[in-house]
């Protein structure tokens, strides 16, 4: 009973350090990106993200083993939340692709500091990059596949599905280069008026 | 008279020098091009580059004095290209703005290894990167123009002019992220379809 009940204290204790270490990386996150945009990913070292973050370097290396390790949890996290956004669409073909392309102009904008490292790939080592590239292809797909639904169902003219897509994830990406957060529009109305004028181009 | 002759082909050989010189400049901008896109703008250094134009690096600095011009001319070049199209554009707003989608498309895929570079304002000194940023919001603002004068006139939808300007230019830019030369579409289709697209969505 006693070692149940241990047991049991200890993995509570332990779900909270866990979302306490998650908190903790999502700040970093937020102080990296920070530094990612004002000096560039390639030129931005460890030593300026824990000053950034208010940590010492020692206390980073603690959370991340190195910048690869941020730019790869930046993008996993990205890439989880906007395949989500696809599985949970619901309705017509063009409800589905609003919704998803509103929710990707909120992951491009809320986390926008997050974005740049987002969109970089191609900084990522070639052993890292090959598991994003294939997360990143899969929404690719989910998308497409929104778009042909609605192609079939005569929802949609006729268009080609992948090129429509690209243009489309295109011109949501794009909003993470410039989107100022003192702007004259805010997160929401952007994901409103993109994804409105986006999906209007398939009718 | 014979002061005269001198002069005139003396004029016409520096013509021909300027040429022969402009033309050496454009096969150094794609070798360095290719060099960015394989190593990154911030790895790639001049003797690489140099190797890749098949030049020694002295005869290079003949041409560029370092990284930096060769990133100024090719976004100098490009955003030359775009604003032409803008001021030769003609007929209906739809017309005007396919027709400039279409050569944007173009100038991103036909010089695709330039593309890279013209996209990464960010990689140049502040005090070169200031004349490229007003070059690329006056081409911004021509097309914002167009799509202005289409709202004006009823033949397009309303809508937030500014904010589907910039939905446009992100689509018709990503396509140098996705583009392969060895792909299903060729460039002259995609600016077709794309442009096609884009438009409708004002309708």
């Amino acid at each position: 009973m006693v070692q149940v009940l241990n047991v049991g204290s200890v993995r509570q204790s332990s779900a909270r350090v866990r979302e306490r270490n998650e908190a903790r990386r999502l700040d970093i996150l937020r102080a990296a990106a920070r530094v990612f945009r004002r000096r560039g990913i390639a030129a931005a070292g460890m030593r300026e993200i824990a000053e950034e973050a208010g940590l010492s370097p020692g206390n980073l290396y603690h959370y991340f083993s190195g910048k690869d390790e941020i730019l790869l949890f930046c993008q996993e996290n990205t890439l989880q939340r906007m395949l989500a956004a696809v599985q949970s669409a619901q309705g017509t073909a063009a409800d589905r692709l609003r919704s998803v392309l509103h929710a990707h102009v909120h992951c491009m904008l809320d986390e926008l500091e997050g974005a740049t490292a987002h969109l970089d790939v191609e900084s990522l080592p070639a052993k890292l990059r090959a598991p994003m590239i294939v997360k990143r292809d899969a929404y690719e797909r989910g998308v497409r596949a929104i778009v042909a639904a609605g192609v079939k169902s005569r929802e949609f003219a006729r268009c080609d599905a992948a090129l429509v897509t690209r243009a489309m994830l295109g011109a949501v990406n794009w909003t993470a280069r410039w989107y100022r957060p003192d702007g004259a529009l805010g997160a929401d109305e952007i994901a409103d008026a993109l994804s409105e004028y986006l999906v209007k181009g398939l009718a």
